[in-house]
């Protein structure tokens, strides 16, 4: 943008692009609805007028504008496709900006993996800035693609598209002072740091916020996001495909604290998105249970533009980028053409098509496995286990004590007691780590299941009622290169292709939503009475989340923080 | 603050330095008035919480405590004192931040200047960031100490306590593209701009706000501030000696709007914050005129730190700085204590002595006349001549044409028909440059008035009735290095030495004002009906403000943006 020549066109000397005509403008500054013309040119909003000439001129008849909506929150990984994919569900929904924190993929491959994020995020109609991830590897307990030190994101400090310190999820280490913790807030003093501290209160949270952490995003109930907020922290309402924090955080919603409040996704699912819709899909849900649209709409664009200090967007304003989204209902918000640097980006719920940036980004495959020192054999070395519990819709679980059952000298599942085998192969460094175990909750009655989106190692997971299903399923997803697989004796069911990193397709995300229908089809028919037994997977391995988790290293006992024998006379 | 330190602290390992017990604390995230103890150690608020331990415990018995008030926007210099004695005077009113600009001493000493108010601020009870002048000169009309181009300006970005550009006063030449104004906001790009454009409207104020300028502290009415919050500019209310915003702009505030309204006094006489106060009073009043508590606080306090993204204050929050106002009546809010940095600061109205900087700063003298230069005669050239019309209260003139009085070939004033002769006295670099004309309003019967402020370029500018008089006051001025003098003949009968670049004293502020009120009163004896006539006379030299100024170069006609000769045929 020349300053200049926006001038220029500003002032009236010389005609708009473009001129927005006849709009209802949601003003989120005065918290009006103004009716007026919105003038665009060199991507920015030039000015707010009726006397304003355009070379191009669109009657909008009384339609709504509101400044492109802003996720505070989102790992795009979560979506299963990398960020042009992901822009082209997204951005006709009204999403213009999203602030990324690449976890998934830097636990996989580090700061390659972020590059690779910040690279296929270039040219898109979707601005993707990122956070750099703080936590990776989440524990000592698990074995990595790759660790990232405060002097290895030192080096994001420089980038146009990072803005801060992603979720700081290590919140005893920085309650407790961990100066490995301490270093990566140090790094980034002068950036937003955000936040991720679920139930943390009283001193403890007192001393998270005093570290300078100024979000938080795993609010489950209005007591504890109004302790944060009155902190000083900014509260993220989550909406997730495994995490649905509107409807129990609507309440907390005043006049008066409303600009300290965000709206993210987190972690969403390709069908969530396409079914529901993205941040569109919180603010009309918001306005629908009594949220005043324009507080609802603040909360995706004013407010996230502001924490972020991306004053260049969020608001519909001279010099502030031409990102809108044009609606016709207030009461029922549903993007009809979405605006992004003045180009039209998106029409009635397709994006238009963009030129791809000519040069192919290319990764490595990240499967990375000696096939010859895997064994997933248990020799029985006790009577009794540990079961890890599986709960429904929760990331927690119990820590279950049992006999094992013993065929020819080794434990082996038994699905009669919903006890299935699961195992965690380490696929980054071909160390051969096995974590074996038990799993109770995911319900399988034979097959197995396998995935490499295990957070946040993301090793090869597999879970069964024998041996044999369960390498068909993890051969599979390593043939592959990543992604999730259903099989049964030698027999592969269905599979979801995720070769970027083991996490991301390569294809359509409506093709990735199809084929996760199948899979899900596939895995029902085993037996599972769960909606989606991948996502409880997924969370098996994270030995951050209590009681019992499991990892390439073994069994991790999350209370006590440490590797436990799978084992017990208990 | 090492961050280690804090943490124990705050998560209560180890005692505050200081508990502040049974505080109503004003919450400006929330809104709400929380009522708890505030936990303080190395300079920060490290914990809000009733469980907290410290060295030394002070029960507030339910007494509220604020954060500190941010001025959002005022020159010290018009204090007429440097920053520490400004300092000792607003920190008792609960002032604990300013963000000044400094351009009337720019305009004297350019960098020098800056530099020096930069490092007069260290060591004060009061947090003073800079924003740097933008139109230091004002026009191309007057001669100053010193210009200040976009690269002069740019060797202020990396001082830690410079936050942005000040107020962007040439905003014609902003609006119309001026490159040597476009320059300092490329300078800027990144930073805070504030604006200052009376009565821009329409086109031209998109244009001024679509080249990044997102404050204006000069609005008069409703309508104007309105227009202007809408296109995305934060208003600062202000409440100057010489402009009373405040109350015709209360109306303004709803509670959709409130978050884009800071408070600033711009323009301060010591009489003014001795007698009624700094930011206290703003609030108070607001307050007073039916403005909800919180609302008001916060426009002196959060609103201005997320404006100027002064994040580690403005605000009761764990990691903030501990600068406190305590007060006993939320609707009567009269500082009792003030803290800053976790110091007791101020008590009862009271500055408690700090430790003031061991090294003096020197500025040279800046009256630099060559006396033999000056003559003050004015040889008629004609019958008619213009005269500058003050106009009571207002910094706009009317451009009057009557017969000049003429003795002995000579135009001389005629105070019978309060047309008294005026002066500008080029005093930078002794060029000689005397600028002559007449002017009613200021209604000297007898006598003559002299001063070295005088907007923006600070000449030495006289006025009286007649020419020994005025030589006189002059002289007295020069002879203190600057400042303000009232004479009759060869008698001086009262002054104020402004030795600091003949802008400020170096006196306590009492001293200054009680000077200041002897020579009202001397003043006031020779006929002026004025409170102030040096203020007046202070703003006939801005060749700025419409419609006839003048200048040392000479008379200004500002609506044609030219010197015009003082005769006239009309």
């Amino acid at each position: 943008m020349e300053l200049s020549a926006l001038l220029k066109v500003a002032r009236g000397d010389v005609p708009a692009e473009l001129l927005l005509k006849n709009a209802k403008i949601i003003n989120v500054f005065s918290g009006e609805i103004i009716e007026s013309n919105i003038a665009i040119a060199h991507s920015r909003i030039v000015g707010i007028g009726k006397d304003y000439a355009a070379e191009k001129v669109i009657d909008l008849s009384g339609k709504f504008v509101a400044p492109g909506f802003i996720d505070s929150h989102v790992h795009i990984e979560s979506a299963m496709v990398p960020p042009p994919e992901f822009a082209r569900a997204v951005v006709p929904l009204g999403t213009t900006t999203v602030v990324t924190d690449p976890h998934e993929i830097a636990n996989v491959l580090g700061l390659e993996g972020i590059r690779y994020m910040l690279d296929m995020a270039k040219h898109n109609p979707l601005s993707v800035y990122v956070n750099a991830p703080s936590c990776v590897p989440s524990t000592h307990m698990e074995t990595t693609g790759a660790a990232l030190h405060w002097y290895d994101l030192e080096n994001l400090l420089n980038e146009e598209y990072v803005l801060g310190l992603a979720e700081v999820m290590n919140f005893p280490g920085v309650v407790n002072g961990d100066e490995e913790v301490l270093d990566k807030i140090r790094a980034f003093k002068k950036r937003v740091k955000d936040g991720h501290a679920p139930g943390l209160t009283g001193k403890a949270l007192n001393a998270y916020a005093a570290a300078g952490i100024h979000s938080d995003h795993e609010c489950t109930t209005v007591d504890e996001a109004l302790e944060k907020l009155r902190l000083g922290m900014y509260i993220f309402i989550r909406e997730a495909t495994n995490a649905h924090n509107l409807l129990p955080l609507l309440p907390m919603i005043t006049p008066e604290n409303n600009r300290r409040i965000c709206l993210c996704t987190d972690d969403r699912h390709p069908a969530d998105i396409l079914d529901l819709g993205h941040i569109d899909y919180m603010v009309r849900t918001a306005i629908e249970k009594g949220v005043p649209p324009i507080t609802a709409i603040r909360m995706a664009t004013l407010n996230p533009a502001e924490y972020f200090g991306l004053h260049d967007r969020g608001a519909i304003a001279p010099g502030r980028r031409a990102d809108l989204v044009i609606f016709s209902d207030l009461n029922d918000i549903r993007a009809e053409k979405v605006y992004r640097g003045g180009q039209l980006a998106a029409e009635n719920g397709t994006v238009i098509p963009w030129e791809r940036p000519p040069r192919e980004t290319v990764l490595r495959s990240t499967i990375n496995i000696d096939w010859r020192k895997i064994d997933l054999s248990i020799p029985a070395e006790g009577t009794n286990v540990h079961i890890i519990g599986a709960i429904p819709n929760q990331l927690i679980t119990n820590n279950i004590v049992e006999p094992a059952k013993i065929e020819n000298g080794f434990a082996v599942a038994d699905v009669n007691r919903d006890m299935i085998k699961m195992v965690v192969i380490e696929r980054h460094r071909a160390t051969g780590n096995v974590g074996k175990g038990f799993v109770r909750g995911l319900g399988l009655k034979e097959g197995a299941i396998a995935s490499t989106v295990a957070h946040d190692h993301h090793n090869l997971v597999v879970a069964g009622a024998d041996d044999e299903s369960m390498l068909t399923a993890a051969h599979a997803v390593a043939d592959t290169r990543g992604g999730l697989a259903v099989a049964v004796g030698d027999k592969v069911l269905a599979q979801v292709p995720l070769p970027i990193a083991g996490l991301m397709s390569d294809q359509p995300i409506e093709i990735v939503r199809r084929q996760m229908d199948e899979l899900l089809a596939a895995v029902h028919q085993l037996g599972s009475p769960l909606h989606d037994p991948f996502m409880t997977l997924g969370f098996l391995a994270l030995p951050v989340i209590p009681s019992l988790k499991l990892t390439d290293m073994g069994l991790v006992d999350v209370d006590k923080f440490a590797i436990v024998p799978l084992f017990t006379n208990d």
